[in-house]
């Protein structure tokens, strides 16, 4: 058996992580701090010799961005990339724009918690017309498959899979080390898989931005041990920055 | 028939452009300058609505970031990409590394500028222990074809248009515009062929850095008019700096 290496990374810091708005599929930029955090996950993927030899993005520049400045700080610049939709974060329906802490005094604590950790209920649909709507954009013409309005991460889990499994999976059984640059919810969608967690305690489970999470996998595609962030403290005070959005 | 879309653009000033070396294959990064050229070709862009679908680069980090910026100006971040050692700069064998006025002093006008501009003499070959050679740069692994040692434009012809016609053309056939983010030398490579140019005038053509070239294409992939610089008169300008390399 050949170990297969993967490596996921959460965009850092963006323009809308710091005003506190739910983003979705809103294609907004990197803070400056953002890309600070993104060179640090290029730097440690260096460090510990860990270089990607393709990489797998969003269609979403806070994810593209934090791939290209990381993969720079590594030296990688020039590995293939592959894009596709069903990398990006869960579609925020209806909130995509609204600011977090707003929502949460309209709507009460349980409706917000429901919204962002619930495993099956999606927000309500985002209406075309919508200024935060994606019905439109060129980048999703002809995407295989139908244009989301709102999704949950069970809908984010459905998506994203069959790439897993028909695309990502291709390049980790060629013996390649793979780096994954997407989103908070993309990339549980990915861990719950991974290491087998319930619909109900992946609601506790926050990914933090900008450190390179480590897995080596099997034949089979599955971990042979927990995954391991390669900057622990900095993981571990950022999930708890993620879990208390909202709360500020 | 459909009009194709070609947009080349060569990368903006290098590090090693603004210390007078030679550069060829060593991926030396853009300067502020470089990143600015580049920042402002996607603007062009943006201002004439010229939206690239796909991207094309080499495997040099000065195109690829010059891509990666100019994409971002034109809020493109998001189109596929395809990166490939054929739209390399020519290799320029054993004066990688060299200063330019300093080998114009120590070989005189004429052998420096048959190194520079001839069609069919390539410079010495680099020895593979040379510090500036690229053999075993893990980039060029399994590489289709073999690594070249040098090369002069005839060189890079043969390399770079079987790659034209294989998959650029495929991509423009299917209605796309296609940018192609490259560098003097790959660039004047497709020029010649698309525009005709014998061996012997192809010498005095230079491609400045960072302004969009446009062409129009017919079913046959050969222009329907002439190459039109998105801003002319620092193209003009640019070109004449090319020119003069080595002479300061």
């Amino acid at each position: 058996m050949t170990e297969r290496t993967l490596i996921l990374l959460r965009h850092g810091q963006s323009t809308w992580n710091e005003s506190n708005q739910f983003t979705g599929w809103v294609d907004v930029p990197l803070t400056a701090k953002g890309e600070q955090e993104a060179k640090r996950g290029g730097e440690l993927l260096r460090e510990r010799d860990l270089l990607p030899d393709v990489l797998y993005t969003s269609l979403l520049k806070r994810a593209i961005h934090t791939a290209n400045i990381a993969l720079a700080a590594a030296d990688r610049d020039w590995i293939p990339v592959h894009r596709s939709w069903r990398l990006n974060e869960r579609h925020y329906g209806d909130l995509q724009g609204k600011n977090k802490a707003e929502t949460l005094e309209q709507y009460g604590e349980e409706q917000f918690m429901t919204w962002r950790r619930s495993f099956d209920t999606p927000p309500p649909p985002i209406a075309d017309d919508n200024r935060y709507s994606q019905a439109g954009d060129p980048r999703y013409v002809g995407i295989d498959g139908e244009l989301p309005k709102t999704e949950c991460l069970k809908d984010v889990i459905e998506r994203f899979l069959p790439y897993w499994e028909s695309d990502i999976t291709k390049d980790l059984a060629a013996g390649r080390t793979v780096l994954v640059a997407a989103h908070g919810n993309s990339l549980r969608a990915l861990v719950k898989h991974l290491d087998g967690i319930s619909d109900d305690d992946i609601a506790a489970l926050n990914i933090p931005t900008g450190i390179p999470l480590l897995y080596r996998l099997g034949d089979d595609d599955m971990p042979l041990g927990p995954g391991e962030y390669l900057d622990p403290e900095a993981a571990a005070a950022g999930a708890a920055a993620v879990a208390n959005q909202g709360k500020h």
